[in-house]
């Protein structure tokens, strides 16, 4: 198959755009109503997923939704999507076009969430392996962005999201099993829609595990994090371990701090204190966890 | 080294950023003056580049240059820069700073053409090979952006940059020798600032080779485009051969279309005229040409 070919069969599902100029020219051209949010985030085949274990359509959804779970972090609505690949020549074009119905599936469960989002360009290219880099463009709409910097001590800790599910789902998975789990480790669901509504203080998305990023917003607040592991379990998926739920990563909840009460769909799971890095139940945790590919 | 690390080695070189938000939060956050003009583009080792031939800095500047041609070839001013990469493990730290090195000199340029761009954010991963995903947000700054649609017969084919040099370059480095072309097959030099400044009817960057993107706007504008040879070797750089000029790509020049006089700085090539397809002193070309890595 040609480039071209190839290019087609991804556009024949995905969804329409609102975009000033839509992918075909050198470049999309977008009009977001406020200033835009933008991040961009790799998947790899063998580091972030097997082929045995996800389906082209699974890493088509992961794809979209690490990404868009960044842009919701900073309360911007995610509008656009850009994904460059490289594609082995041992991928079938059956495969190819699963992974373009699991960026459709992935942009019609966020319509329902956040509204429209099209996938608005891209790149191919061989290569030795799957790579899957995916750009989103937020759109602030006027809100202004909530950094990891803001929490102060006296501030609760909350969380939103499937929290240690995705742990949870690798260690069935690994074990031949299945279940609701599995299935939030191959298709991470952030609930987008409370990150972009939240009055938070300081709030990112979980994608490292809870203390390694809670440990992010403690050294770009200057505070300390404090978390209560009998919260933290209350507010885990169901049969998730507290070590999951500390350290698993990968769900693309929410964590967040807020100067007020508990926002409707948000759990606490402790308190922002003075002093420096994480501590749990009063302690503090030494140990990084969560997932370094270069550690 | 950690994740955490090479990406400190990465920012130490890196220009300052005009960004509501830089770097370091889940998303950077901009501030554009009109509507927003993105794409993103691959590089991939062994496919795109060698790394006997090409420096770390090398790639860098290529990974920019062939994508902020992409935004000026909307007329969108290129403001930010977003990368993600993997990096296989026989990759020294001092190939990474390089990296970063050939990102800071390729913004230093265009800070020259077109004014400020920073690096405003990426992601690493190991991977088996170096893979180098760019993607630009362009300021169309309240200028309509050029598509590739426009081409009417009675406008004029121009082009401006340095025609057939990556394909010279080639050509020479493949025989050990050094010089110009040489150079600009490792570094692209696309002249943005002519293209954000021209009134075209239609534009793109060569990216493919001349006859192969002067079919994409002749198929978008329902039109064909007769090159006239002689213009064409005229317009080339030195020392480049007529097949070298058609069908050589990577030099990420711009193709444009003009209804009235030659803009300065622009050579005239040919014409539009009715039809279909590429045609070179008045003979339909069949070959595609230039570069299809799926082909």
């Amino acid at each position: 198959m040609s480039e071209d070919e190839l290019l087609a069969l991804i556009a024949r599902h995905l969804p329409a755009s609102t975009a000033t100029v839509p992918t075909g020219d050198d470049c999309a051209v977008l009009a977001p109503k406020g200033e835009v949010a933008i991040s961009t985030d790799i998947l790899v085949e063998n580091v972030h997923f097997r082929r045995d274990w996800s389906s082209g359509a699974d890493i088509g959804w992961r794809c979209v939704m690490q990404n868009v779970a960044d842009a919701a972090a900073m309360r911007a609505r995610p509008m656009s999507f850009f994904v460059a690949m490289t594609i082995p020549e041992n991928v079938t074009a059956d495969w190819v076009e699963d992974f373009s119905w699991g960026l459709r599936e992935a942009c019609d469960h966020l319509y329902s969430l956040s509204g429209p989002i099209a996938i608005d360009g891209g790149d191919l290219s061989r290569g030795p392996i799957i790579v899957a880099a995916g750009t989103v463009v937020g759109d602030m709409e006027g809100r202004e962005p909530v950094l990891r910097s803001g929490a102060r001590p006296g501030h609760k800790i909350v969380h939103t999201g499937n929290l240690g599910a995705s742990a949870r789902g690798y260690e069935l998975i690994q074990a031949g099993k299945t279940g609701k789990a599995v299935r939030l480790f191959l298709r991470p669901e952030p609930p987008v829609n409370r990150a972009i509504g939240v009055g938070a203080t300081a709030m990112m998305d979980v994608s490292d595990g809870l203390v390694r990023d809670c440990r992010r917003i403690a050294k770009a607040s200057g505070v300390a994090l404090e978390l209560d592991s009998a919260l933290v379990t209350a507010a885990a998926s169901p049969d998730v371990t507290l070590e999951q739920a500390l350290y698993g990563g990968e769900d693309h909840g929410f964590l967040a701090t807020v100067d007020g009460p508990v926002p409707d769909g948000w759990n606490e799971i402790g308190r922002v204190v003075e002093g420096t890095g994480v501590l749990v139940d009063g302690k503090q945790v030494d140990a990084m966890g969560g997932w370094d590919h270069f550690g």
